[in-house]
């Protein structure tokens, strides 16, 4: 029996499977609390575990954990969501108490894993999986093998510069592409225009109580598919910056692939028309590449860390 | 005994040297006619071997070649510099001329091996090679061998978007690396300049005889040197617009290490100052990187033609 763990930043997952199956045998999901510090966090996690394994002993463990690990020494270098996780040897903690051999990576490797075994991209052997929700991050596959860089820093696909001009992002520098396809960063995109702009926006004013106050990206997105203008214009520009983005890449490593999950990818067909026409004007004519949805969704970390696990078993 | 050939958009190139040695038993370099094309090209080529070999046989050849290749194959897709050459099966042409197993891949990929297997990048095993001259061209070592793409595309980075608001490239898009780092574009940007700023310029004016009609990066470099105001401009706008590209490139791969080399990377210390200090702003601060200058010069293509016979002679 595998077992698959999935550290992330409102909920961890839990879920055995036997090997070589595609389906769970049990799985859990738990939301965490509002406050929460490393020891209470791993002590949920732990919980999680026991309540599953009952006892019994699993072949292997694979874990995707919401921030940058190293891979190979199996210590986790920080939450990007929880305090307290700064230097902690989660594997072999795991191994310890778990009594099976454990492989870690950090979430968007794992996702990007995951998707190429079981999900979007199989059958294909180099690719970038993006994912674009309240941030925006990336795994690469090279070889059929992920990517992690001299570091374990590659995939920062979020902290591409696509527009020196562009707005100033919370690393310090301005028009990365989280700072303008993120979907908070949408929201308050298109909050601060509702304000300078009175006169426009009606559609999204009327769909959403008090917009000034309280806007997501997904009501940015039901408005832009009803023809708001203020709405439209940021979701293109959202757009615009991913397929920039990608059309760049694809000139730098000429992936077969992108796969690109998170929930602002939900905004309908014609953002998805807009990132692939940016990315082919980028792109040299003589690269191709496709541009697919994930399959997985919030499932991809669960299932990559399934394909870390195997690893360790054959 | 190893041959190495290097098909160049100037001039061709061709050495011997015993496997394992680190110095040439022979070499010789030929310039090319204005006007040349497949047949004076392979022709020119061919009697340089056949001077060099005097009827001796190789044991393995590797080649380097202007122009995209599929270095699976071994067909050549077309030349940069020279007309014909298109879907040439070069590799099979040698072998069958010459008795030999050989290997061929394009410039850049060439270039990036020699200085990773006998220059500047020797111990490192993940870097991007930049030759900037009258074109950016690079190529990629991951894991300590040539990284092509899924089509042999990979290494673009000369049309890599920089700043969308920039000028237009000959490749149709705004801003490229290439339209604003390389040779004859930067020479191009302060002619314009000195015609529409007749106020400024006034050392590259008394530099150069008639700027306007003819003028060099090199002369670019030297004003801007001497401190004149319009040349050093144009060279910090091109050591940014590298630095920019950089820094991007460590975000999303994080290899260990950038290899600089060409004509344009000789415009002085304050020139790499300025790469360095873009690339450094617009890399994350966690991520780490090296930018070095090139040590084999004109010799990188060739030194790499040694390391693909090596792969074949092993």
């Amino acid at each position: 029996m595998l077992l698959a763990l999935d550290f992330g930043g409102t909920k961890h997952a839990a879920a055995t499977l036997a090997p070589g199956k595609r389906q769970w045998r049990k799985s859990r999901r738990v939301l965490l609390p509002q406050q929460v510090d490393f020891s209470s966090d791993w002590a949920t996690m732990r919980s999680l575990i026991q309540e599953l394994l009952q006892g019994a002993i699993p072949t292997a463990i694979g874990v995707s954990f919401g921030g940058p690990v190293n891979a190979h020494t199996g210590e986790v270098r920080l939450s990007h969501h929880v305090p307290g996780w700064e230097n902690i040897p989660l594997q072999q903690m795991l191994e310890a108490e778990f009594n099976a051999p454990t492989r870690i990576d950090n979430d968007a490797n794992v996702a990007a894993l995951g998707e190429h075994r079981f999900g979007a991209a199989q059958g294909y052997d180099s690719l970038l999986y993006i994912t674009v929700s309240t941030g925006v991050g990336s795994g690469w596959i090279l070889n059929g093998y992920p990517w992690r860089g001299a570091q374990g820093m590659a995939g920062e696909f979020g902290h591409v510069v696509v527009d020196p001009a562009g707005p100033h992002c919370l690393c310090g520098k301005r028009g990365c592409v989280e700072r303008l396809a993120s979907g908070p960063y949408i929201a308050q995109q298109v909050q601060e225009q509702l304000k300078q702009q009175p006169q426009r926006g009606k559609i999204l004013r009327s769909l959403v109580e008090n917009p000034l106050k309280a806007l997501t990206a997904q009501q940015v997105s039901q408005a832009a598919a009803q023809e708001d203008d203020l709405a439209q214009e940021a979701i293109e520009a959202a757009g615009r910056a991913l397929g920039v983005g990608i059309g760049n890449v694809a000139n730098l490593i000429n992936p077969q692939l992108f796969v690109l999950g998170g929930g602002v990818t939900k905004a309908g067909e014609q953002f998805w028309e807009i990132i692939r026409q940016a990315a082919c004007e980028t792109a040299l004519p003589e690269v191709n590449f496709e541009i697919i949805p994930a399959a997985l969704g919030d499932e991809a970390p669960l299932w990559g860390a399934v394909a870390l696990a195997e690893e360790l078993h054959r």
